[in-house]
């Protein structure tokens, strides 16, 4: 199996915020973004793979901006790293102001995806190459991650963490 | 006011055929792909105006191939034209095989938009310069089909609408 | 197959303007009506046909009176003339304001439907019998909106479109 | 206040069942079938009284036909009998068979709702003035059904619901 | 089959008013509170019989209290007597008060669910036991409702439903 | 301000896995899950706090156990421990078998949350009292988990992080 890009699974989504989609803020619910990331993420993870993709987790997702009623809002995902029959897809969101047409960043997410057959068995994906800089960067966060996840399961003990190990030891 | 690209007002929809969006052959209800159209081509007028915009009319839309459910379906709309308050934008939307990746085009539709202030009285909107050949024909074609639409609401003669006459006496 | 009249396939979807169906100027979506007229006209083609159904294109539609939150909105679909395996829907949909209680016309549509066998392949349906005026009227314009589809389509010739030419003639 | 008609309030929905709105059987849910038939009464209650109404009560609904996915269900309301500031509304419910075209009692169900003004007040609505012979006797049984429920809600002691115990000592 | 007490199948249900589920009052819409009656009525009865259930009616339902946008709405249903292959469900509403944290009684209602089999056809319930003092009023109560409503539908004469006719001799 | 127990804020959404929410493997969607948490955990954010809650992050969620269309499933969220104005809350979900009634667990889930004043501003809330065993690991957890989420956001040195460095030296 050939390596891939990101830019073979970049996915974009544009939509606009409907008035059955807030809060009592009038603002986008955390929920409806997060249903959103999701659905863009799993066609990234299929454009990668070419397979049924199921949600595996979610990473740690901060809504640091609020996203208010009427909103242009862009969500962009690519696959960041693959693993075994797993791919990381990392989600930037935008929302755009009309006015000005001035385009801010409102969050970022990552979930993981795991590829399957039609009965459901995990299956092998091809492996990321990454390309630009953040590309690779966040092909290299990708690895802690994925040793933090395994740590907070249970399944790595700490200390067999090497990347992860090394933040706390600077 | 400065004219702008068509590719300012570009704006991709990546999203799913979902369960709920189908018809009795498992297909995506055509009523659903025109709501997305309209979501998406609303966007693209907004970013060419920088106003609040309403849906003014849709062309002759062709359902041409069916969408199966589980589908990716990408709508791309561009503003095309721009006349004094409305913009007519153009959407091409594409499926894509999930075993071969392969894009193929599903479907073409042109909508109008009407820029419009707070109190919804339409409001002047930037000219519209066509860069590539495509953005090109469909500008020139844009001119023909607001001509057929005023014909079809009885508010030009056939006469008067030289472009369009033009191409039955060929 | 025994002609038909449009008093058979007649189709009257009354329902409200709910909320999650409005614009940023408190009016219904035009999306979400080109969805709802879509239903109805659906529901026409398949008790003129008492087939399976599918969207074949939609005319031109304008939108020329905003639909507030909490109207009432009746949508009224019959088919207008039916070719081979095709049948024209002509749509009429009325606003209702609730203090005078009187209807206006807020919009008119026309959309094509295919009937269709179980594999999805075309079949035949029973022509239609127009019987009032405005029936006649209808059904006698659906020529030339053929025509006009299959010029635009590019499958005939404009001077072959003989209805439509001598519109240009006069 | 003239008195009305139940033609005045009569309110047609008809609609598909779509793949969102089945049960595990694949037929129509209770839940959305008691929901539509809320929307189309309210209409009805609203086309008498021309006020903003509110649902009051539901009376037994009984759910002896299943309506299975794709069907064509037409849910017909109109009010059966006025009171002081509340309707009865009464509505049919239709189902109809894609080939042979019959249509077939699915449901009936009584609603009631009351007018009321912008502050939520119960205000004053017509009288309704019975035509046909079902018109007649749902008019007569809507005072039974009153009183059964002022009965039910221990508003009124069973001796004095006159028109209800009659029904009791046949 | 061993009789199972109303604690086996009790099922709780709690929400936030959506804003697409509110009336022009911006209240809950009385259609969408009888929907997700059904569905927590459903998984009541279900419990109670590990059969497929479908809706075979809804007893009177007292909309008494409006429930504003943004309320916490808790349903709580369950199994109030098992018949031979029907159950009816109570189900209670209350509306909880974001400041004092007071939950008010908001509604109650009364659905029969019946269990059949995966051809549709009914197939026995295990037995109801009612424990506290409020559960065995409600059994009682059952019966009675029961008779009204076979009377209602012409299936039992008036003066064989004697529990309901003890009400009218008090 | 009172300190308050997990109880106070226990919330109990118990709901259908319906059509439109599932994956083309016939599962719920990770997003529609992702949703619903998001709703139970802002009512237990919500009665913690008697305020406007807004979502601010959700932490690493694993979907270890697909969750097929019709199963019934019940999401449990309550505040986990109180910071100035925000709250973690911990979501369990469980998922139940129709015919042997065995509830089994499908995820956990931790969200965060922030109390607002009506102009968004974050307000102080109460105190939260673990009482069980289970509460209180839960609780000890938190503060790490709050480390963690620091870190991640650089908001904190890897070795202030107190808690969270012992866990990689032990």
């Amino acid at each position: 199996m050939e390596a891939k890009g990101p830019s073979e699974s970049r996915t974009t989504l544009t939509d606009l915020v409907l008035p059955s989609e807030t809060n009592p803020l009038n603002n986008l619910f955390g929920g409806e973004l997060l249903a959103r990331m999701d659905r863009a993420a799993s066609i990234a993870a299929r454009r990668h793979s070419r397979r049924i993709v199921v949600t595996a987790s979610v990473n740690h997702v901060a809504f640091n901006k609020a996203i208010p009623l009427g909103s242009v809002v862009t969500v962009e995902a690519a696959v960041s790293r693959a693993f075994k029959s797993s791919m990381e897809i990392y989600i930037d969101v935008w929302v755009e102001d009309r006015e000005s047409g001035r385009r801010t960043k409102a969050n970022e997410a990552i979930y993981t995806f795991v590829a399957v057959d039609e009965t459901g068995a995990p299956i092998q994906v091809p492996a990321l190459e990454p390309e630009t800089k953040i590309e690779k960067e966040r092909f290299e966060a990708a690895l802690r991650r994925k040793q933090l996840s395994l740590v907070l399961a249970g399944k790595m003990k700490p200390n067999e963490a090497t990347e992860l190990k090394a933040l706390f030891e600077e």
